[in-house]
């Protein structure tokens, strides 16, 4: 299996760090966005929405959105839960993640940290922290109860949660008022075949 | 197990579709979100992140995010994919509609349809159609190939991408450049079971 992808992306580093969790050999190979490595006509057969990370079998099929990419790796594995219930609240995570955490939490950190927070994205950059502690708090909420975002173990939903909130502080957003969040960041980290982000 | 929604949001209108492919008695009750009715304290415990839809199991258990819902209520069906990759695929089309179709189509034809683009939200209306149309065009290069996302039977895919796209003219889409989406919304219009959004 192949993976094309930066290891700069929390989108992408969520796949290294389930396949280390996993114990599983992937080919990386890295795209650079910034270059328009996503956009060639070669990557587009691969993802024709031209955005990384993108999972290729050895057949060629290819896979893309992280989330749909962990899960295929998780399934089978203790990071997916087995009761049918806990199973879709790890989506239902997943689909939060992507629709109302990534969009605020991500591309605030994009701007402050790649680009520095130019003039013309100030206002840009400042209405993306509202949504953002929003998210945070909604993950607060769950974590003051239950350890990890669905009980008491590890699970893919941690591994999607995990990739933008513990370098939320990148994109402006204390965590100290989220002991919880904290908490649970700490957990995650001395969890056996735990890998840092690049 | 109960609904909590409202007819008129596409994300609703996923599981109103679904539970009509595959049969299935739920209690609807509608939560209007303009007067703050997924605001309440009461509606937060079901959701803490404030949106509907939501299901609510007959134990009090809730699930919330459209695709994660009707996933669950799809598993063992024939809307669901048996093969591994497959089912994976699903989720690709779904993170893909909840993070390059939705937060365009849908948000264009939100301020189109419902407020009736504001001098105020002008621009942001005109700046959803570059992002509507590139993520058409993703569509329409699949359903060149096969008649539905996924191959050649209607799947969850199809329901998580047809509630916003079969109404996308509503947010200024024309769909008429995209033959072969339009071909595959007569397809879905056409199984059995099917029913009209509100």
């Amino acid at each position: 299996m192949k993976v094309y992808g930066d290891k700069l992306s929390g989108n992408c580093y969520k796949i290294l760090l389930i396949s280390s969790f996993l114990d599983k050999k992937i080919e990386w190979i890295d795209v650079d966005v910034l270059k328009g490595e996503s956009r060639t006509s070669e990557f587009l057969k691969k993802n024709p929405n031209g955005k990384i990370p993108v999972l290729e079998l050895d057949d060629g099929r290819t896979l893309s959105e992280s989330n749909a990419i962990i899960n295929y790796l998780s399934e089978d594995s203790d990071l997916m839960p087995t009761d049918k219930f806990e199973k879709y609240k790890t989506q239902q995570w997943q689909f939060f993640e992507q629709y109302s955490h990534e969009p605020f939490i991500a591309v605030a950190r994009y701007i402050n940290k790649y680009l520095g927070i130019p003039s013309d994205r100030k206002t840009e950059y400042e209405s993306k922290q509202a949504g953002g502690h929003k998210a945070l708090k909604v993950m607060e909420e769950q974590l003051a109860r239950t350890p990890f975002l669905i009980g008491t173990s590890i699970t893919v939903a941690d591994i999607s949660l995990y990739a933008y909130t513990h370098v939320a502080p990148e994109g402006g957003f204390d965590l100290e008022s989220y002991p919880f969040v904290l908490r649970w960041i700490k957990l995650i980290e001395k969890t056996p075949g735990y890998i840092k982000m690049s």
